[in-house]
This record gives structure tokens, sequence and C-alpha cells, in this order.
């Protein structure tokens, strides 16, 4: 859908504008190369790699699966330990399923997005973990960490993989970032009708409805006429939408006043 | 993370109380199966295929990317049209970068679950309609739906592939029909702590700092005492936390009065 303009995206995204993703001894090559390809979709830059067991993680498998994410490859870096890759993080999110026997708070994706914002917003940072592809995080990490991230799932079928996993969380991260508008109208080359425009083309149709006998029961017409302003009303027309309507009416007249 | 219990998927997940995923002209077999395991994952069980490319998509290499989610590959039928596909559906949301020169309305997978969700709750069925792999969705099939749904990403970097825009929209419709809490505290074991056993381990770590000399400046006192209690109750210990502290301050103890 779109290439990678690595200015852009560095000018996006200062350090620390978003979680930094700490991959625990990820397991396969590949798997990291998706990992930085989802974080770039999501604007997360900054990958930190414990203990990978691919000595060439960052110049192998891993830059085809990136599929052009190499910026967030080539700027990952490795460390000997979780508390060495998060030194200098104040938070710490572990991405696992529900932890047994073990006291801790679990968020959902989107609140521990909102609470990452929270503190990004007040100057500080924070890493979300993901353990190994199979085994995931072991507990000792995991209480090493201030909260657990869940993703709620079908409880009956829960695996997901790690780049799924992290393609989540980022999704999250860029919702609460981006503040898109949850809806809006696609306009396209148009500009909204304005009222005038608008109620042209109700009085244009109403008089020809009157002119052809649709309109002719004069106590249904005030409820007639409302419906049919509101279904007009709704489609939310442009300007450009406005004319064509018109048009449709004069042709569809024409041809009526024709035979 | 877990396994499949096809009873326990069909139990929770009647016919049309999610929405349904029509794949138009997908071109690749693993994709469809790494889309049945994407939809399982989020509890979507109905698959819509519109002109496959590849013959044996239900039963060649989609049955190894599916990864389990053979539920939902079985369950699957082909169409020959988007139209057809859709005979049974009232609102379709086509899954699609922002369109050109088209006005429609544009929602955020959230935002679209939530509206799916409405309509799923009136008694109505919904689909979500992908394009294929590297071209999209034609403008036909955008104009033949009823809204537009764009995964919000990184505008310099927003290719997506196939299943994991499914595993955006199954996390959302998951989310919004599962009403999981969005914060809770997983308590392994324990029970949350009563105030009067709280209260217990206050005073007793109090009477010990008093007799330790740690809280002998009086005016600074109270205050020393509220920021200990706001440090202790933020932490929402269990009963057997409690306990375990109150341990741990009597060992404490004992060694100051043993040297």
């Amino acid at each position: 859908m779109a290439g990678t303009d690595h200015t852009q995206v560095s000018r996006a995204l200062g350090d620390g504008a978003a979680p930094t993703i700490i991959l625990v001894e990820p397991q396969i090559g590949e798997n990291i190369g998706k990992v930085a390809r989802a974080m770039l979709n999501c604007g997360l830059t900054e990958m930190r790699v414990v203990q990978p067991r691919e000595a060439d993680w960052q110049t192998g498998k891993a830059t085809a699966t990136a599929s052009g994410a190499t910026i967030v490859l080539e700027g990952a870096r490795e460390f000997d330990s979780l508390e060495a890759a998060s030194e200098d993080l104040t938070f710490l999110y572990a991405a696992t399923a529900r932890p047994r026997d073990m006291v801790k708070v679990v968020l959902t994706p989107e609140e521990a997005m909102v609470d990452a914002r929270g503190r990004i917003e007040a100057g500080r940072r924070v890493g979300v973990v993901f353990g190994p592809e199979r085994a995931g995080l072991v507990n000792d990490a995991i209480a090493f960490c201030d909260a657990v991230l869940t993703v709620p799932l079908n409880p009956s079928f829960s695996s997901l993989n790690l780049a799924q996993a992290v393609l989540v969380v980022g999704y999250e991260s860029f919702a609460r970032s981006s503040r898109a508008p949850s809806r809006r109208l696609e306009l396209g080359a148009g500009e909204p009708a304005t009222k005038r425009h608008l109620l042209g083309l109700f009085e244009h149709l109403e008089a020809e409805l009157d002119d052809c006998g649709f309109l002719r029961v004069q106590e249904k017409r005030p409820s007639m006429v409302r419906n049919l302003r509101n279904i007009l009303g709704r489609a939310e027309l442009t300007d450009q939408e406005v004319s064509t309507l018109r048009g449709v009416i004069a042709c569809l007249v024409t041809k009526r006043k024709r035979s």
C-alpha cells in the first residue's frame, strides 16, 4: 500500500515517543524481521533484543521478512539480560497470557497503551517485553515487569505468533497516539453541500413530485416531505452529488413529460 | 499458548454472532490458512471466499498455515461474486486504505466493530470484506460496501499483510464482544487483604519503626506514616502477602535486636 520514507519516519518519531519493544531470547531470525515490519507499521522504531539464539539475527533472514523495515532492524540493540535492556526505562509491560500464581496487574493492550501514553507524555520511557516464541516469558521476567499485558482472545484458541502480538500492541499504541477520528466522511474531490444547495435540491424534487402527483394527498404531504428530506440529508451529500441528483430529477421529468 | 476445543468454540459462537469475513480473490492458499487462524484467535468462524485463485484453497497449503483452525477452513464457502457472498448480510465494511475519489464513510477498526456490535445485537448480520493481497479491493467492490474500514497506521509504512489486517479487525471485534475488564489484578491463589489485616501490617511496621528510631522526629512522623501506608496500599496486597510482609518485618527486627 505504501513504501518507506525514512526521513518522514525519523521526523515523526523522536526517541522515547513510543514504547520500546524488547524481545527476550527470540529463537528465529525471520520472526525478528516480521516484528520489525509490524513495529514500523505502527510507528514503533526502537527494538532491543536479549540473547537472540541466532548470531546473525540482525543481518540474516530477518532482513527479508522485515519487508523494508530496515530502519528498525539496523537500529536494534542486543543485550545480555532483560535488566540491562531496560536500564533507562521506567515501566515495563510483560506481554504474556494470564500469569499463574503471581499477584500482578493485568491490562488489555488498549488500557496498557493508554497507560503508556500517559507515562510517555510525562517524559518517561516505557517498554513492552515479549518472550521466546514457544515458551513465552519465564516467571522471573514477568515479576521484573510492572504489569502484564494480555491480548483478550478466544480462550479455546489463543495462540498468537510473535509478530502478531507485537502488531496488536503497536496498533493500540498508534491508535492512542495518532488521535485519528474514529469516524469521518471521505469526500474525495468534493466538498460537503451547503444547506442552501441542499434546500435547492429538496425544493426541486418536491416541486416535481407535486407536479407529477406523487404528493397529491395533502394531509400526507408534510410527513412525506420530511421523510424524503431525511433520506437525502442522511446521505451527507457533496455539492457535486447535489448537482448530480438534480440532473437525475430533471432527466426523469423530461422522459415523463415526453411520453 | 492453548489448544483447540471445537465444542467450546461452537458453543460460544452462534451463527451471525460475529462479523463474517469475506475474502475477495485471495491469491495464495497459505494466506487463507493464516486468515483462518487469526479469525479463530478472535472468535470469528464464518469465512466466505470469492473466486480464489488456487483451486485447492480449502484443502491445500492453507491447512498447514491454519495451525489447527480447521473448523474455520472446513466451514468456509466459495462464491462467484461479492454480491452472491453477501446476500444474507445487511451491512458490509470494506477493509481498505483510504478510498480516492469516492464519497464514503471511513471508520477505524474500533469504531467499525462498535457499529457492527450494535447491528449484530439488533439481530442483523454483517461482513468485513478484504481484497486480493497485492491490489486490494477494486473501486466497484468498495462502492458496493456500506462503509470503509481503514486501520490507522504509520503513513510512510502502512503495508499490512492479509492475515494481519484480519487480526486487527478480529481483535477489535473480540474486544467489543467479550467485555473483558481493561484492568484487573490477577490474584493467583490469594484473596485481597481486608482493611483489618492491612491495618495490622501498618501498625506492626510503625511500632517497629518507632522502636528503632526511624520515626523519631515527631513533626515528620505523620507524613512519613502516610507515605508508608500509601506505598503499601498501592500494592493492593493479598492476605498472604500481608502475612509475608509481617514475617519480613519480624525477621528484620530479630536480626537488629540480636546484633
